[in-house]
């Protein structure tokens, strides 16, 4: 049943459908359809020790109100001019100094905040301002207003320096980004600080409240806890081969991912560990906490330190080590791949 | 169409179905299918200071090895003989003396252990034991090995009580019960007190974690952390017209109820707190954690006092109000009504 | 730790606590939580060649309209005086005569028509009326209005029965049963027939239903079609050593059952099928579609033919023989037992 | 609070950021978080009397066992060469001749058959060949072996031409594709046409069948149904301002989407329907099963007859006019936004 045709006729088919936007599959189909991902994206890592002096210029460069956000982008070399860390998530080091406000807006696009260094900023969602603190993991929901700020600094103030995470690029993709800005700089303040951790933070929660959004409402998990959580684990002897000891945020009010398009992870690494090789569909976004150590992803070697931060494309074999005692936060888009049937995993 | 008919006629036509196993729908019909509940459950109260002497006597009468568990059924005025509290529900009010065992059993009945006075003695859960205080909600899931236990006087073990709830007679009526004794009177302790609570409790779960069971993983809940959520949210200016601050616990692995079968609940009512009348087709058992005050069910007016243990049937109105500063822990049938789609609830 | 007291002292503590209303869980222990469940309701079964007469006779008896529904309650011997076939399920048999009408009225009881004989009469659920065929399953969802009705004789109508499964019992014990009456002895309609089968019986629903009640909202389910898909995989070779081939009803817009208290199920027996034991923690009531056979139930042997019903208690081993080409429908309280977590199934 | 910064320092300021693959979010926030979505995708139509010769002469140009998949690929003039018609979604005319096989494989890719002309040809999935006629939805599921093929002209075979709609660009941009060939052309048929509707297409599902996969077991959905569902609705005096008679394809195992990636929809417009506007943040593309009518999208306005394919950006206003009476099959990456919180539609 073969058909045979010379090159050129198909290639003056191929011109003759291609006048009515139409291209041939077969030409295509082993990219379109591979044997496994090739992501574009590339394993990647910013070491804080380089960027930091940076990081801190841009707030002679610009200020936060001028800015929007004073965010430096980290841009994955393999994506590049798209503003991404992966194909569906963004990642950037914010600056915000003593006295500065980053106005208020809202955004379909859900973000995250992980405090890297510097205490005492807040961040206003629904009417709460939260007190951030180095390794507290903090969430701004889809179409929230949220607005930053820092004392100034005769109050105390200091540089507040944070990982952003955000779902940009998959929203981008999506065709699904609206936002909008507050009329004033910050949103009033209606409800004394911890309130939202008071009402879901402690495995209860209000008698009438009815989840209407994915999101979680405790959208502060202080570091202090979840280091407290790790070190229980670890002194009673949980130890994966792969993961170290591994927690995921969740929501409490669903059990679910705290975000419905990112997942979010801290886990301990105890000094000398010797991790094995890990993938997964999902690209993962790395922020050293504590300590240091290397990270094998595909054929790279990285030497990771604190605040440094990694990404771990698309089916990546990743291989955690650690020569002194570490923590890592980590996201992820896993939510989008469970959702869609598309996570794949396998432990080697 | 109306169809005349001697009543000697249908009393021997209703003779002759009786012999089939058969009975006439429309004399019952009026009883079978209510224009609105109508329980045989009462409202009724179990005064602590009247029966705190009585369980402290069950000591002296039984050992907690001999009883298997050392309890006195609190059974419902409306219900002689079932050892009921509620259609559902059961209460009790367990003793275990220092030095005691309770020994090792599971069921399909799922348990909660409210702590009501004295402290030091532990339960054991899935190779976990955990220690209880005043005011901790302790669950023993659906078919998992359990034992109790209290250390000796010479180890500073005292009497501790605490109420039990279960679903004794939900299981009973639905011919769901199996039982099973274990091997040795206490099972092997396999992880340290406070593992569960580290896995879980945090707003965080295990990276692999999945859930296979209904039942909560977290299974203290330590009263020091409830008791801290409602100060804070009343200092926050939270009050309810009906329930003054109320949460319900959950099961964070979810956000769902801790058991299948219960829910259970903590308020704080402030001093001077007069609520407005609420009903619902669950049917709550609750006790008293502190303070003093009134609770009118239906036509019946009880004062409470701390330890004390009241029950409301279903649908009957019921009123809170607080003499002083009183918190109130309670558990009811409400995920069977809501599973059901039978729940109702009326805030008048 | 052994406590030795005599007997006497014992009642005497007993009678103090009575006076209390407390009791000693330690004299209950074993049948409060048996080893395995120990039904009170018995395996039975209703010749329908025997009950028939009595049927048709009770349309001399009592009008449609002065019973509201002419029903002979199937009470199950083991519980006498509870018109309840088991612990959670009500079955009866009920008549309507042509030009009959039984009045509209709505309660929180679901219930389930299962055509045994006769053609033509309606039932009517918001708004749509329903025409009747023998083995047609007919919900009327919980709370919904609902009516019965019979052409005249010389409109074509027969006398025409069927067998009635409600969750009266269940509601019963849960205290959540509301009833009332509609104003009128019908309820308009305002639907052609076989609307909501058009809108949600095709593997297809409107494009903006969103999904509020649990109930199916196809509520009729036509025997021809279930016959045809039992046929079928007969046909093509699908044979269950326990269950010959059987299907379950679900609810299309939601995968799950018809209704949030009863599972329904359909299934075919091939001639000479000899199934093995099986027994689950829900109770059934069979109704013979079609054909003869023998169901071994505990230490029960019942011979069945068309129109029998018959009833298997929680937990009976159950082994269902055909002596010629027979088609059952059952139903249960399956989804109660499921959502409580406390389904058990054994397949011996 | 601004600073005042010269145009050339911020310059090279972003130079030495851009070396360690930094860039400043403030330059490019307003297109990464924009007011609302501007697709790049543009509405676009394919005239089927252009392009079936085309279609037709592919036949000539390769063999379906050489091309593997014979398809035109429909690439929306926004999105050039990106063999895509949405962000998401790929749209492709497939030609298979009497006589030929498209051999067998597999790969994480959902796939949905639509078919346009011609009758007889299959395609197999799981065992199981269904043959296709003009208005079918047919299923591939991800990662479930697959083939088609077509009787020889002897058998009656005729060519045969179906729209594909897949979501290759999202498992792209997910870097989630995984794909293997079958060792042999086709898979060996292990079970009869019609088994899996008559296992899961009337309402009833096997009795121990466990829910494990997201996508419908129902993998035909016959024309002859969705029409006579929409002809009864139409009959029945539903008619939608916005939408004529509409119904989604649900998996009635679930209630859910047919896939867990694409959702679809057939619709009905009666003669002289001149529709509302609506939009909403999937993109969606059409295939016109019968008549002849007008779509306005955005700006443009387009005239669609019999078997033509057309595409509606994310968020462009659409208004659907049937000149004659008019039926339309939809798919749209719903399942997606609605998945991620990030489904917004509009009814204007």
């Amino acid at each position: 049943m073969s058909v045979s045709v010379p090159n050129e006729q198909r290639s003056a088919y191929y011109e003759q459908i291609a006048s009515q936007r139409m291209a041939p599959l077969w030409e295509s189909l082993h990219n379109l359809v591979p044997k496994q991902p090739k992501p574009q994206a590339q394993a990647a890592i910013w070491k804080y020790a380089q960027v930091r002096d940076l990081v801190m210029q841009a707030g002679a460069v610009i200020s936060a109100e001028e800015a929007i956000r004073r965010v430096l982008v980290l841009e994955n070399p393999g994506l590049p001019g798209k503003s991404s860390m992966t194909p569906n998530l963004y990642a950037g080091l914010q600056l915000i100094l003593p006295g500065e406000i980053a106005p208020s807006h809202r955004h379909t696009q859900s973000a995250l905040r992980f405090i890297v260094e510097g205490r005492g900023a807040w961040t206003a969602v629904n009417g709460e301002r939260t007190t951030m603190h180095p390794g507290d993991f903090i969430i701004t929901p889809s179409w929230t207003w949220h607005d930053h700020g820092n004392p100034s600094v005769e109050e105390g103030g200091e540089p507040v320096v944070w990982l952003d995470g955000l779902d940009i690029p998959l929203v981008g993709t999506l065709d699904a980004g609206f936002a909008e800005n507050y009329p004033e700089a910050t949103q009033p303040v209606m409800r004394p600080e911890g309130d939202s951790f008071a009402r879901f933070g402690h495995n209860m929660v209000p008698v009438r409240h009815r989840v209407t959004d994915p999101t979680s409402p405790v959208f502060s998990y202080p570091y202090a806890r979840s280091r407290e959580a790790l070190d229980t684990l670890y002194r009673n002897g949980e130890l994966d081969a792969w993961d170290g000891v591994k927690l995921r945020y969740v929501n409490p009010a669903t059990g679910g991912w705290p975000m419905p398009t990112m997942a979010t992870f801290m886990q301990y690494l105890p000094p000398g560990f010797q991790g094995k090789t890990y993938r997964s569909t999902d690209s993962t976004v790395y922020c050293v906490v504590e300590g240091r150590g290397t990270a094998h992803i595909g054929d790279a070697v990285f030497s990771f330190e604190q605040h440094d931060v990694f990404v771990v494309p698309s089916w990546q074999p990743v291989q955690l080590a650690a020569s002194s005692e570490s923590v890592l936060f980590s996201y992820s888009d896993r939510p989008v791949l469970a959702a869609l049937n598309l996570l794949r995993e396998e432990r080697i």
